[in-house]
């Protein structure tokens, strides 16, 4: 009998029509049951008159699975077995608590996302490069395109197209005509017929970054268009994000983000958005993660289908500072996607320093989110890693890999910010205090964050005699100086300089 | 005949009673009066059987005056010459448009003040290396208390008292027990009898100021205090400011801030307030700038007697970028008198960096308001120039000095944020540009200002044949590099550092 691991996929290959367009005129569907689960999916039209069902079991049990619909006069169905996952296998990512997330292993998943968002349409020697890049460790999220991307720094045509036909001239394009380029009208598509190649790669990627151990948010829409398919009808619409989740939606370490900056899409209404959520919420049996990045206005994150705030900061100065008002907002987990990027180029969004950027992931994680890596270094190649990956040049990856060592010592699923009240306690007015989110390990770990601000001492009484382990941590230089265990009034020296931290836990 | 230059001080020493209480039993008065002005001002009793009257002429001419009131049997009277003023006195700072301020004969003041609330208690030795420090020209105003000051790093009891009375003891005061020392109950003055040593004293460095070109800008009343001034009965604190007024507002480079913090002075209300400004209102002739300054709420700065706005930040992170809706919400010039200090101490209000605090200068000086320095470096001595002034050990002096010379060649009285709409124009939206405030000035100059932002490039575009010159200006540097004259599309390199600027001036 097959075997493949729990919350690995289970993939069906049936020989079906390949008249008429397969991708409109004929269906194929799998129900796939075990002990625990019964889970029904759609699969896909691939090419050459085969057609996929792709399922991902959520028990160690043996399943029995039947394949049926148009696309053949036959009914395939089998079985197999779904054993224990092996190390490295914790399963999909899920909302643990209210504000935090964890593989469905109960591992917490403390979040640290980058975004590459046309790396999957660059030629195979950039895409491989960028692996070689991810598999340094710095990141356990990446967010990217499905259609390929038309905007500054970005006039290529991709390696592949998603839809059969040909594309509006690229030849004469130039930072200077970019935006009116938006508006070509010499594509010749037919949104009907898709092109395999171009989802087949993306899913050898989502692959990749699996065994890497990281997460893949798929940015399903998108504003920067030259082709249309910012623009396509409803019909068109609903059979592509059919498409797209018959074809992605098995993959554990997938994520769904409806869009990036929705609200610069003005073909679609709130209504449009509604809908694909859904059609996701219907098609998804997994129910993998689903959030909707925002331009300048918010999307309403208290709607039930989303599971999470994918967000970009809404203003230039003030950024991660805001995590826990958007906490208390939404109710969700806070994941400030973008926050600028470290780099040089022109435009504001894509120029602050290592420091900086660094600096917003510790202010989101201390209160209780997450936050988001890019990088927009100029350079005459135009090979930028937030849109085309490649390599990596600044020097935020390492310090936020060194975050996410710290994090991941955080007892429980994360951090949420100390409310503090008043004068006299153990904290002062001005410290930005994370604890620990779950109620039970209260008083047992404290990591207080000073950004831009240069104390050269902080004082802290508990009480007279219960020990504390004392460390200095220096977020940028990234070392961890114990101070060891002590008591009563607690005076820490400190260096004085930007970017330091203090971690208190409790001696046990 | 007697002759001053106009805007300096004519006094007027009258022997008078001695008995009773002479602060309270006897009023002293004088009118002065030339060809443009007539002007009737209270005097005071200074000690030893002596009583003065201050007056400042407004205009270059011959002066009559007569002294009289209950001081004496006698009345005094007289004539002096108003000369025209010689070079360096310019006579008082004035509101010269609706958000910017000059000297009274035209002169444009661009406010670079600094803080030094204690330095007038501090001893002979320190304030006469306060002003050495103060000749180098960095600060054009100073903000001080006329009340001494208790508060962290301030427990030292000052050189003089403002009242006859024997203070609280300080001998056992340290930082733990400083906050329960507010309500020390030992102390023991006598409200209506002032010191007058202590006024003197205050006055001397008014007039030290006045020789260095600096603005006096004298807090009245403050929190930070064991001692009971800030709780004084209304006809005591009515008898105080009176007082202060009598002594110190014929200086022309005295400035009113009613006080510090007003908002954590527990014990006055609103009514208080509007009281002492009324005061300030009647008993002031010369109608000197006026404010109050607050800790977290801002006081109504639209009130009819407030000259302009003197702001603490109430962002720890965000602070000078709100200078323009600042602007809009109170209609008058925005000065942010407090928004952290450069140094190291604990506190988050006082451990910013030289860069920090000068990016802050910046953003509010192109944004159309004006700054304020504070520097607050920990040592064993406690001498930190936010209060006691001393020796200054940071980075930023040099840089706002560095600002105030651009901030001197903008035509007309000042800058505003430009305000950018739409795409396609001459400016980005993510630009601040800051140009003249004066209508007239329009389109001869602009001052862009990037902050934490890194461009490696920057493209403007006019129009085709108008000449620009165009300046790179590195403001932590303090370097100016001339690109020389432009025109058509501009393009310029940047270095692709934090806290660059681009000047660009209509080519004449």
């Amino acid at each position: 009998m097959n075997a493949i691991e729990k919350w690995d996929v289970f993939e069906v290959e049936a020989k079906g029509f390949s008249d008429k367009n397969p991708f409109v005129d004929y269906y194929i569907k799998g129900v796939f049951s075990s002990k625990s689960e019964s889970v029904e999916v759609d699969g896909f039209y691939d090419s050459n008159g085969t057609y996929r069902v792709r399922f991902m079991p959520s028990f160690a049990e043996k399943y029995q699975y039947r394949i049926f619909g148009s696309f053949s006069e036959e009914t395939l169905s089998g079985s197999f077995e779904a054993t224990a996952p092996t190390e490295g296998n914790h399963g999909p990512v899920r909302v643990a608590n209210q504000f935090h997330l964890a593989y469905e292993d109960g591992k917490p998943y403390n979040s640290v996302g980058t975004t590459c968002y046309a790396w999957t349409h660059q030629p195979e020697k950039r895409q491989l490069e960028t692996l070689e890049e991810l598999k340094k460790g710095y990141f356990n999220k990446i967010r990217f395109c499905v259609f390929p991307k038309h905007y500054l720094f970005n006039l290529r045509d991709p390696v592949t197209f998603p839809y059969e036909g040909v594309p509006t001239d690229a030849s004469k394009l130039n930072e200077e005509n970019f935006f009116s380029a938006m508006f070509a009208t010499d594509n010749s598509w037919d949104f009907t017929r898709f092109n395999p190649v171009h989802f087949q790669n993306i899913e050898k990627r989502i692959k990749d970054l699996q065994v890497l151990g990281i997460q893949a948010d798929i940015i399903v829409m998108h504003p920067y268009d030259r082709w249309g398919f910012s623009r396509m009808d409803q019909a068109s619409d609903d059979l592509y994000w059919k498409y797209v989740i018959a074809r992605f939606a098995a993959y554990r370490n997938v994520w769904w983000s409806l869009a990036n900056e929705y609200d610069l899409m003005g073909s679609k209404t709130l209504f449009d958005w509604e809908r694909y959520a859904s059609i996701l919420v219907e098609k998804d049996p997994y129910k993998r993660l689903r959030s909707i990045h925002n331009c300048t206005q918010f999307y309403d994150y208290t709607r039930p289908w989303v599971t999470h705030c994918s967000m970009q900061r809404t203003d230039l100065h003030k950024t991660a500072e805001f995590t826990g008002d958007w906490r208390t907002r939404f109710g969700k987990p806070v994941i400030l996607d973008e926050i600028a990027y470290e780099g040089n180029i022109n435009q504001c969004w894509g120029n602050i320093s290592g420091q900086e950027l660094t600096r917003r992931f510790w202010e989101a994680s201390v209160r209780g989110g997450y936050a988001g890596h890019g990088e927009t270094y100029y350079n005459p190649e135009n090979v930028l890693w937030w849109s085309h990956g490649g390599k990596l040049h600044g020097s935020s990856p390492e310090r936020i890999k060194f975050l996410h060592s710290i994090l991941e010592e955080t007892p429980g699923y994360g951090l949420k910010q100390l409310q503090i009240q008043g004068f006299g306690g153990t904290f002062s007015w001005d410290d930005v205090v994370g604890v620990p989110e779950d109620f039970k390990c209260a008083g047992t770990y404290f990591l207080i964050y000073f950004g831009i601000f240069r104390p050269s001492f902080r004082d802290y009484f508990f009480d007279e005699s219960t020990e504390y382990e004392i460390e200095v941590i220096d977020t940028w230089d990234m070392t961890i100086l114990s101070l060891g265990k002590k008591n009563g009034r607690i005076h820490i020296d400190l260096p004085g300089k930007e970017y330091m931290a203090i971690r208190i836990r409790k001696a046990v």
